[in-house]
This record gives structure tokens, C-alpha cells and sequence, in this order.
């Protein structure tokens, strides 16, 4: 199965269940709230970190319903993270998914209000519909899990070391480090989060927390070569926006023979840590990193 | 026990819990946030809503210690609102809290950064301390709570009816449900939570949940008022905000003369709710009424 199938499997399932989530109906104001959401929720998109989820799910052979409100709510925080990110005082971007970006169709205060949204419902999607599948204190955990992967110590932390880095810093730490917060602590989040529901022991556990550090950083790098390298057509986004405004990137500290080089090894390394856990089902995981590897979008 | 003696006795507590809550040792630009975070979180505000789940709590006759992640939590939710609120592309304010907003001080970009983090902040802070005091179940409907009161039908509701409203609607239903929703909505929350944590029954729920309905009308409507009366030293913050963006406001529908008169029936209203629960302590509730409608700040 490789990633084409994947996606062409799951896409489908995924982007019924968030159009559930936000099927309010309501009578004011609020509408444009709702349609701001869906606008930037129910945009095409690869769907990596929900994909990751049920792929993790898998490992332990179980049904994906039981996973959808965990695949739903890393989709609405990484909506949201992209909708803030986009904006004008952060990294000014017009074009997402294939689209304007959420404040270029609805305007800043809309966008904001609208990520903020998607922010607390990915909490309330868990609680309402996990419940039914698994036991609370194991919910606690999986919410506590996700709230601290978006905080200072994650996602967050991640962004303000990008917006308040620059290229200037060329320090492979720090830049390993900002990346392994902003994308890897979600991309993390996605695998452990099935992980602990599933009661994965703790050598599975182990190799699981690699392999996302790993799967992460080949994300992130492949992200920083599309974005010298990609079309706007094809990526869904403007490209060239890092040298634009003097990001740290792995092309920009090694080039991109060098970037190239990271991303084939941290792609090794994540199998390397996946391979262990056999004879647990890992030919999806094994998919995804194929796909992270050679995608161009 | 007025609302002074309250605030004296318990303040100190909140800020200090608040404090621990934000203590992160970060060794990068990730030091910024944290900063941005605590300017706008331990700025001296009147904690209204923290105070309000300690004295919810109190009705139960049961120590605070236990309820302090909530009281944390909703604080920090509150403040995430706040820097939101004033960017410049929503109510555009400079000053809060007898200080320069967040994004006066910090930029626009850590200031949305900064409200993103304590609002994930807020169910991870749940998430590690309260599984000590009360059981996993009862923290989901808790989390899930909370979650909803900031959510489309709650706060963030409540805001895009209030920035997608304005003053030329003049219909009273429209100015009571967004500010049941934008102010309304997380105080409902503050006095539900401990009422849930503490097992309180269907009927004290029930008057409760009225209780805080109309507690949170008044908390609004002597908002508008001091808008339109207060003076800055005073307030915190700049008076006069609603006129000049022509916000949709009890006293541009009624005059002040018309929202004194109706903010003086939601206080009595939400005083023949709380009598009811009696014989529950409920003194500490009686004097944040009586302190919501007199207060000048």
C-alpha cells in the first residue's frame, strides 16, 4: 500500500467526520464563524496528521472509528495553527491549500477568531466522542498529551522560535530543536496519542517516540526543499517565503544537496526505530515515510 | 464578607498558583512567550472568574486547593480572550489592565502566540492536577465544558456576534444572547465546574445554571455602563471604546439611566436563584453580586 492508496482510502472517511464536527446550525452572526472554519478546516489538504493517527491505530489492529475524534482534533489544531501562522504579523502568507488564506477571504479578526475556534472544539471533539471507546483516565492523559504538544514546550514554543529566529542564527541545534517543536511534538502527538489508548507497553512506546522525532524532522526538511524548490500550483501555497523572509531552514544552513542528504538519513532512522516493533502491523507507518521522502507537495 | 475582603484573602492565592502555573525554565527565544504569556496573565486584574469558582466551590463547604486548576484555567482562558480581543484588528485597544496590551508591549505576533498558549495551557494545566482531587470522569465533562464555553456557541460565538454586530441593529435579543455568549458563557462555566466536581444535584444545578445566566448579563451590562461612564485610571483600560466603534451596547439601546435599571433586575434576578439552594453557604456568592453592581472598575 503506498500513500496514493492510503490517502484515496482514508481522505474520504477523515473529511466526513470533520465535516460532522462543525455541522452547527446556527441562527446570527455566528454563521460567519462556522464558514470561516469550514473554509480552512474543509480545504483540500494532505491530511498527514490524521492519516498518522489511524495509521498508528493500525499497528494494534483495531477499527479507525475508535481513533476519528483524535483524527479529527490534531486536523482542527493543525487548521488552526496554519490559519494563525498565515497571518500578516506572523508569516504574511496569501495562498493555503490551494486557496486565499483564511484572513485574505474572511479578514484578520474573522481568521483569528476562527483558529482560536478550531483550537478549543479539537477538546471538545475528544470529550464528546471518545468516551465511548475508551476509559477517562486514559482520555486525561491523551488531552493532556495533545494541550501540551500546541503549548510552549511544542507546537507554540516552535513558532515563536521560527518567527523570532532568523537566518542569521545558523545553529543546527537550534534549528533541529525549533523544528522538532513546531511540526515534530504535533507529528509526535498523532503516534503516541493511539499508542497509549491501545496500551502499547513500553518498549513500543519507546521506538514509537524515535521513530516520530525522526518522521518529524524529515517533514519539516522536506518542507524547507519544496519551499526552494516546489511550485505554487502543486504545493497549495506560496513557495519561496523562507528566503523571503530570512528563515533558518536546512537549505538555507546546508544547502540543498546537504538538505537532501538530512532528510535521507532522518527517513533511515525513522524506519530503523519502526522496524522494531514487528510483528506489529508497520507497512502504513512504512508508506507515510515513503511518502515524506519523495513528496512534492 | 464583601468582595474587597475576598479579593484581599484569596487574590494572593490565585496569583500565586497562577505564577507556578507559567514557571518554565526555557532556554531560547521560547523566553519571549513565556514573558508575553506572563505580562498579560499576572497583570492585576480583578479575577473576577477565578473568584468565582473559589466561591462556587465554598457552596460545598470543601477546600480550595482542590478547585485552584480551574480557577487557574479559567483565568488564563479569560486572558487568552483578552489579548485576542485587543489586536488590533479586532476592538484595536492599548491599554489593559492598567498597562499597554500584550501586543503594545510584545508585537502582534507574540501577542497571538502568547493568548494561543494559555489557551492550550488552560486544559493541560487541568489535565495535571486535578486526576489528585476528582475523578477521571467527571474531569472530561468538566474539560468538555470549558471547551464549549469557549467555543462557537460560547465566547469566541459571542465575539463575532460583537465585532460582526454593531450598534445599528437594535435589537435587544441580538445584545443579550452575544453577551450571554461572549462574557456570559465562561462565567456560567466558572460556577458549574465546581457544582459538577462537587456532585451537586439537579435542582442546585439548576438554579445555579440560572443564577450564573443572570449574573453574567449584570457583569455586562455595568460593563457598557462604566464604557460609557468609568474614567482609564480607574478601569484599567480605555472608556468610551464602544462609542467610537459603534459596538451594539446596552446603554446606546437604553441610555444608562435604562441599563442601570435593567442591570439592577439581573441582580435581583440572579439573588431569587442562589436563595433557592440555601441552605448551601452562599455569602461569598451574595457579595459578588452586590460587588458586580456597584463596582467602578
Amino acid at each position: 500500500m503506498n500513500f496514493v492508496e492510503l490517502s484515496n482510502k482514508y481522505i474520504p472517511i477523515i473529511e466526513k467526520e470533520l465535516t460532522n464536527q462543525i455541522n452547527f446550525n446556527l441562527p446570527d452572526k455566528r454563521k460567519i464563524l462556522k464558514e470561516a472554519m469550514a473554509y480552512a478546516l474543509l480545504a483540500k489538504g494532505k491530511r498527514v496528521r490524521p492519516l498518522l493517527t489511524i495509521a498508528a491505530t493500525l499497528l494494534f489492529g483495531n477499527e479507525i472509528k475508535k481513533i476519528m475524534p483524535i483524527a479529527c482534533a490534531v486536523e482542527m489544531i493543525h487548521t488552526y495553527s496554519l490559519i494563525h501562522d498565515d497571518l500578516p504579523s506572523m508569516d504574511n502568507d496569501d495562498f493555503r491549500r490551494g486557496q486565499p488564506t483564511c484572513h485574505k477571504k474572511f479578514g484578520e479578526d474573522i481568521a483569528i477568531l476562527a483558529g482560536d475556534t478550531l483550537n478549543t472544539l479539537a477538546f471538545e471533539a475528544i470529550c464528546t466522542c471518545l468516551p465511548k471507546y475508551y476509559k477517562a483516565d486514559k482520555i486525561i492523559k491523551v488531552i493532556s498529551l495533545l494541550a501540551a504538544a500546541c503549548g510552549i514546550n511544542g507546537m507554540a514554543g516552535g513558532q515563536i522560535m521560527d518567527i523570532k529566529g532568523d537566518a542569521g542564527i545558523k545553529d543546527a541545534k537550534y534549528l533541529k530543536d525549533m523544528h522538532a517543536l513546531k511540526t515534530g511534538a504535533l507529528i509526535k502527538a498523532c503516534i503516541i496519542i493511539p499508542a497509549i489508548l491501545e496500551d502499547a507497553n513500553e518498549d513500543i512506546l519507546f521506538n514509537l517516540t524515535n521513530f516520530s522525532y525522526h518522521l518529524g524532522l524529515l517533514f519539516q526538511i522536506v518542507d524547507d526543499i519544496l519551499d526552494s524548490t516546489g511550485n505554487k500550483a502543486k504545493l497549495g501555497k506560496s513557495p519561496n517565503k523562507d528566503k523571503e523572509q530570512n528563515k533558518l531552514t536546512y537549505t538555507g544552513l546546508f544547502g540543498i544537496k546537504g538538505a537532501k542528504e538530512m532528510a535521507q538519513k532522518e527517513a533511515d532512522k525513522a524506519r530503523s526505530y519502526l522496524v522494531r516493533i514487528k510483528p506489529l502491523d508497520i507497512k502504513m507507518l512504512l508508506a507515510i515515510i515513503d511518502f515524506f521522502e519523495k513528496r512534492d507537495f
